[in-house]
């Protein structure tokens, strides 16, 4: 559980497969994304609600990363979409060799995007490179404004930051541009989109990011 | 950061300074608690609001664990009692031998309560004991009422759930029923307290439990 823990041999070893997993995905023109963020942010409902205006146009996969359960994953699969589960039996990360196994299972020459759920944490996740295009974090409004510096090694890995549950503004305190600044005072380069799932609002942004850089990447 | 990682040798050794960690705080009587929550569930609102009730009748200590910063230290602090504070420098959890590194700075024998607040992170805690009379968890209800089923470590081992953020309830999709129902599914003995850091609503439910168990306990 320890950072200190994860020795060298381990951090090389998850190196090496997610490097495979890039080669995989980049074969198959397939454009993947690692969605990352605390539990109950909105990883499954940024799915839920985005998938369907993307389906209809590319082809979709799903990697559900979860503790225990397949709630997740019966969410997302309801959706008519190729999802595979990932059960980490309390491991609190997905790591590159899990989702190796899952891309094997994965029909990936017919896909055009791969979409990951990582575990709900936002702690470890953020130190596993799973080999995707792109790492997206998600912070729920009600966790607060000050968690950017609170938790650097998730903002300085992603490349996108989507605030959501926009919608509670106004029921708690937080402020936008203080966590903005906080956020890009960690990593110049990151993006950032506000969003609501619950009311929608703001999720054709985030499908925008999808598609921009799927075009960018020549997948697809 | 895996869970099959921690080899037996690091949990046998965790075992035995919580065993050390136990006996100091019940040698000076003082009843202990380690605060656990997913990041931005409230954990240092619930002490910034709760430690007035108390800190006229008892002696109250605080340990900060945190990754990087010192922000929740300073805010604990700022009601004038003894905070210490444990950056982790990455690490996702406290560990008894960072409690006991730091029960050995603290006054213990001045003290009738102790209160540990945790890194913000729904799984690893759950699994290193750090020696105290009680673990208690926060839900944020803006999390979710799916919660309980996907993180049950972490409700198996608290002897105290907190709803905070009751105050949304009219905002958010969670069905209290439910995560009582599959709380108690996989703890039977938790206990339950609804509340809201934001307004102060049902905060003397938790300090009324702590006054419970400290008389219970024959320390103070």
């Amino acid at each position: 559980m320890h950072q200190i823990n994860v020795g060298e041999d381990l951090r090389d070893r998850n190196r090496e497969i997610a490097a495979e997993n890039r080669e995989m995905l980049r074969k198959n023109g397939v454009f993947s994304v690692n969605i990352m963020s605390a539990p109950g942010a909105g990883k499954t409902s940024l799915l839920v609600k985005s998938i369907p205006l993307l389906k209809d146009r590319y082809s979709i996969g799903v990697i559900e990363g979860d503790l225990q359960t397949t709630r997740d994953a019966e969410r997302v699969g309801a959706l008519g979409i190729d999802v595979h589960q990932i059960q980490t039996g309390g491991v609190c990360h997905l790591d590159a060799a899990m989702v190796h196994s899952a891309l094997h299972q994965l029909d990936l020459a017919s896909l055009d995007i791969l979409l990951i759920e990582n575990v709900g944490n936002l702690v470890c996740p953020a130190e596993f490179d799973l080999g995707v295009d792109a790492r997206v974090m998600l912070l729920s409004i009600t966790e607060g404004d000050d968690k950017p510096k609170k938790y650097p090694l998730m903002f300085s890995e992603s490349r996108l930051l989507i605030l959501n549950k926009i919608d509670l503004i106004e029921m708690v305190d937080f402020d936008i541009a203080r966590a903005r600044h906080e956020a890009t005072d960690i990593n110049p380069d990151i993006e950032i989109i506000e969003l609501s799932c619950r009311t929608g609002s703001g999720i054709e942004a985030w499908t925008g990011w999808i598609e921009d850089l799927l075009l960018e990447s020549g997948a697809g």
